[in-house]
């Protein structure tokens, strides 16, 4: 390349990135020339084409037209470049023994079933039950009594009930910690599942030959007075998928024995499970302060 | 930041960059491994919040959304980043006397009517007629015969036919150079206008105290055997926009002179333009050949 198309390629971005110096919300104005700084980087850096701009013209088009309110494929093509960790990473910076934040995915919604103590958020969805258990503390150790509990899992089939789109709501919901900080539920045993990948996300993974594959993983989003809220999954040790989630969401501390029980043994809280499989994992959750 | 935090970062881009090592094509490995890096470098040097990355998935969602066959946000949204105008620099390095590139808009479509030389393409638009005028040729100076030469622009409403909604064809059109190179015709002396600014977009640009208006100009693209094709503009000497457009289309060798004319006086052609207020433009058109 000349000088004089370098020249001209760093005046282009140096003059974009002077038309937002007039910006009043300095936080806005340092994210747009930031921005503008890393977008013009990579079109110079990979030279890209007119014909490769249509393309990303035309898939960022189906990405929107493809969603709705049950479907967010934006949040998926986040998920896929690592986005979404990278940003949970950014703002879940180590602190002493707090548990790892990971993405926060599509598929929570507000509004899940209260269930008390022992009880099963499954409410008819198919899988393995699985009796989940631990205790919420800060990092001294100390119970968190009153942590409210979201959890929400794929059933055996692969899917969210919101994604069946009949209104179903199965496989989610939330309880408190008790005076003592324990909980316990009954759940279902994660299975991999594909992100869906019937859309432009999908196309993306199988042109690059990654997998939609996700390792198997059950969501917790933990919040309480005074906490820094943890947003996470507890995945599967064992799991061939946890070296290549398709959204980078595996931490190895999240990483959890789900230990199979023998068939018609007693179960933690008495419960007849009429001779069907089960097993039990224990997650004890470590908060950080709110202004950690 | 902790030097553990710093790595934990790294460590997740290197991560995402490495999944793409498998792609088959390896330009699209090299597009979405720098795509990768510059997306993650962006997120880390903000340490952009969860609450503004679900606003941004919010913005392209609404993007996507406010997107169809007539409007297209995304290329708005592209072209005030200043991408659209990186894209065309990288792809138009200077060549010689060729004239420059600029962006090509959303306003293009196929099938403009043809008129011969000297005809009009403003088919009823309002505006100030504009007799424009010039040769096409080769960067030695040969004439380019059989140029194909599409013109379109707003009319003085500051809007294109396809933003009506109505099917109406005007200020467009095609014609061809003749065996000296020549072409000549009727248009309209562009005036400023807005880009779309009632969408996502448009609420950026105000977020950021920027205008939504357009520098004046008249769309030019030239096809031509063996020729590299020229998207362009041409600008109008004096305009105060030049150096705010809000596309960052301008460059100094686009800008012309739009010279008005005596009203009654004779016109090239010998049109009786009824007294109204007329100007000429001349601009010369030289085209890089294909291989540059």
């Amino acid at each position: 390349m000349s000088d004089e198309q370098q020249k001209r390629e760093e005046r282009l971005t140096d003059e974009v990135v002077a038309s937002f110096d007039s910006t009043p919300d300095p936080r806005l104005r340092e994210i747009m020339q930031s921005l503008t700084r890393h977008l013009h980087a990579f079109v110079r850096e990979v030279r890209l084409t007119d014909a490769e701009w249509q393309e990303a013209i035309g898939f960022l088009t189906e990405t929107g037209h493809i969603t709705d309110e049950r479907r967010q494929e934006f949040i998926l093509l986040s998920d896929v470049l690592g986005a979404s960790m990278q940003t949970v990473t950014v703002n879940n910076e180590a602190y002493g023994s707090a548990t790892e934040a990971t993405v926060f995915g599509p598929f929570f919604v507000d509004g899940s079933p209260l269930v008390p103590q022992g009880g099963d958020i499954s409410f008819g969805a198919a899988g393995q039950p699985c009796w989940v258990e631990g205790v919420v503390t800060d990092t001294s150790g100390n119970p968190v009594p009153d942590a409210r509990i979201e959890v929400w899992e794929a059933d055996d089939d692969g899917f969210y009930d919101v994604q069946y789109g009949d209104d179903r709501v199965a496989a989610r919901g939330h309880l408190f910690s008790g005076s003592d900080g324990g909980y316990r539920f009954w759940a279902l045993v994660p299975r991999p599942y594909p992100i869906p990948h019937d859309g432009p996300v999908g196309r993306l993974l199988a042109a690059t030959g990654r997998s939609p594959l996700r390792a198997s993983h059950l969501h917790f989003m933990v919040t309480a007075a005074g906490m820094r809220t943890l947003v996470t999954h507890i995945f599967v040790r064992g799991d061939e998928l946890l070296s290549s989630d398709s959204v980078f969401g595996v931490r190895e501390s999240l990483v959890k024995d789900f230990v199979p029980q023998p068939v018609g043994g007693v179960t933690p809280d008495g419960r007849d499970l009429g001779g069907r499989e089960w097993s039990r994992v224990r997650f004890d959750i470590v908060l950080a302060p709110a202004d950690a």
